[in-house]
């Protein structure tokens, strides 16, 4: 019973203590600590002792043998493409794409099929501890349908081409109906949106000030491919007399609000030019390497002070989206390209991986990082399994050790969605039968069915 | 019943059915076949109907959506460096090995060190679907304990240094200790010896001449450190004026037996000389990285025919003894430093962590692959879960989407060790009070209580 000397314990919705903490705000690992949570956001991170005197938590978890992380950004994927994981790997780029994804794109790509993939695709993610996705992909409405359902917050891209196709005839159609979608979401607190020219090979200089007009007008980031291949580079030279980086900065898209993704070529200057104007880059390690695009200068673009979150790109060109194989392969690609064994420790790299890529998303009040105020977006990774043991550090061993098997629980909002390694929403989807229903129309229509 | 034309069933142990078969001794996958085992060993792969009508098994086993894979050969580790999983990450090679690594190994290395750190490694590296590993530590007959402890295959290393340690006093007496624990496993089925003379630089002139000899005499495999840095290749140049490959050739190593491991870097004289000396290398693609030493030429080394194998190197630097993720990062280096995202396809990355292995240790007739007449090594993985989810080529999936956590099921000479995903032995070592009474060992002896 309190005295008269204690004050009355607050009650709140949720404590959760663990035996690691990592908060991302300051490079530090706190033990013993709790996060006292309310109404979906984080109240406190404080001492487990001093936590249990101050609040009275209707639920109360005890983490005892995990490291709690805030939940993992995934800054660049193409969730719908799940539905085409691995369906033509250890192909040469153009004719992946030209031969295998855009036809069977031109085939299938519908409302139903972009609501199912992403469904699929939320599943993977938030298993993995991805509790935020920012996404490139036609039928935005259905992607943002599909992530409301599973309870993750996604930023969906206002996609735009110059090409017709089964979602838009042309760059002002694709704006419309991705600005149409924004409206439609517009009061939902998980959903946000940004401009997402796709490319640009594929975005006139017409349309890309077009963006530029509107990112200031409605206060969006652009989230758009840049320097991926060399061929991208050589190809604006001859069409455009200058590099793609270039022309975008004299279109005006090249500011704090820019989304650079793979930008696997970048000169020296280039990197100076985009430290310079405050833009982020979604370095997606994997799919860099799957398509045979080379190795982004992330060692050196880290010093100029670029931010620089991490993408899993989609699962027909990783296959897995799965942030901690990005970690992993970040950090080990820093080191092997720079030939220091130091370069990016797990700390920097578990800060790409959440506060970096809620800062490249304007999303950095929200969530990125377990700090009071922001909501209460966490990921459990249990250490305790003998291939985790043992434990020195458990930073290090989250990067170089713990897969996304070792996620146990993941909150977004303060609403558990994953319990126990047990996903706890979306099985009336019936994941499993769509994936094998698309699988086999997807095959029926490229004469492919090698998996029977 | 079967009538008179029906042949009687042949009573056999093990009948096993899977969705999909990868023998790997072609490049072919197999669907609706099975693999029949007696007494520990392979007796054919045929059509699961025919198996059905042939053999009648006293335990049948139905992997509806598995693909069934040669068990995994890790070509390079230090299994007992288990207990140093992360003890000193994100630090420069020489600071790593000089302040972190040596002085932990003085303060602790003995048999049972390397007892209770093998059984860690043989408990991870079941459960991922390795059958069989090479290995080069201090006391191999206590590794060999542990390996046969958990049924596993191994090769030991005959590991050789000049300088005096807990172990031996000089070079000759790591080689009569090395060949002792030989003799005391001379008759384990399991159990075969490399010679393991450590590097270029921590072995003499004269002893590498004893090695050479006594590899003819006793027909051993050489396992050695090879190129690992630059820093190798400058210091040998001043020391003996010549780098090291060229001096192993000179002291008569460079044969068909010789593993070298790492050879991160060769010129293409050195791939020239390799290749047609008929050596084996043992790739470690993450160690690599992790220490960063750099990206070996695997592309150019498997165009030139060299046997290139797969390693996870030790716990310390890797930090996880997972095949599938040496497999997978393996595949994305070779696209990304050739430039052709179809170099090194599912399929031989899938030789190289089987067969290749297998070569290198002189153990292809034994195993590495599903070959009728070879043991029973063998590695189910499940591809039901929905991140496998749809699968359009199994092989692609087992490679660029399933981790060690899809391993379902691992047999070793027709013994089931691992089923549905529960390792079947070692809970007698207790392996987490033991990982845990050693890092307080180590954690004492080197102040460093970071994880409490």
């Amino acid at each position: 019973m309190p005295n008269s000397m204690t004050p009355t314990p607050e009650t709140i919705d949720l404590l959760i203590e663990a035996r690691w903490i990592a908060p991302v705000d300051t490079d530090e690992v706190l033990s013993g600590h709790a996060v006292a949570i309310d109404n979906g956001h984080i109240l406190a991170v404080l001492p487990a002792a001093e936590a249990r005197r101050r609040y009275q938590a209707r639920e109360h978890r005890q983490l005892d043998q995990h490291i709690l992380i805030p939940g993992l950004i995934n800054l660049h994927t193409h969730a719908a493409m799940s539905l085409m994981r691995g369906i033509a790997d250890d192909l040469p780029l153009q004719e992946w794409l030209q031969q295998h994804i855009w036809p069977a794109e031109a085939a299938h790509v519908s409302s139903q099929f972009v609501l199912d993939g992403t469904r699929l695709a939320c599943a993977e993610m938030l298993r993995g501890g991805i509790t935020c996705f920012n996404d490139m992909y036609f039928f935005p409405d259905a992607a943002a349908q599909a992530a409301t359902e599973f309870g993750m917050r996604a930023a969906l891209g206002v996609t735009t081409l110059e090409f017709p196709g089964n979602y838009a005839s042309d760059a002002d159609d694709y704006i419309a109906k991705g600005l149409a979608a924004r409206e439609a979401f517009r009061d939902h607190p998980l959903i946000s949106f940004c401009l997402a020219p796709h490319a640009p090979y594929t975005v006139s200089d017409r349309t890309f000030q077009r963006i530029t007009t509107l990112a200031e007008q409605l206060d969006l980031p652009i989230h758009c491919h840049l320097h991926e291949t060399r061929q991208e580079i050589t190809d604006s030279g001859a069409q455009h007399g200058k590099r793609p980086l270039q022309r975008l900065q004299e279109l005006g898209l090249i500011g704090p609000g820019f989304i650079g993704v793979h930008a696997v070529h970048l000169d020296d200057a280039e990197i100076a030019t985009m430290a310079e104007a405050g833009c982020s880059i979604a370095h997606c390690p994997t799919s860099n390497l799957k398509l045979a695009s080379g190795f982004a200068r992330i060692a050196e673009m880290h010093r100029a002070g670029i931010n620089i979150g991490l993408g899993t790109d989609s699962a027909a060109s990783n296959n897995r989206l799965d942030m901690f194989g990005e970690m992993r392969l970040a950090t080990l690609l820093a080191k092997g390209l720079s030939g220091d064994a130091s370069a990016l420790p797990a700390i920097e790299v578990l800060r790409m991986a959440t506060l970096n890529g809620a800062r490249a998303l304007g999303l950095d009040e929200v969530t990125g990082s377990i700090t009071a105020g922001k909501s209460a977006d966490l990921c459990a990774v249990s250490l305790e399994d003998i291939v985790c043991q043992p434990c020195f550090d458990p930073l290090s061993q989250l990067i170089h050790v713990a897969g996304r098997e070792q996620v146990s629980d993941v909150w977004i909002a303060g609403k558990c969605l994953v319990e126990h390694k047990t996903l706890r929403i979306g099985k009336e989807f019936h994941l499993d039968a769509s994936a094998a229903l698309w699988q086999n129309k997807l095959e029926v229509s490229t004469g492919k069915q090698r998996s029977s």
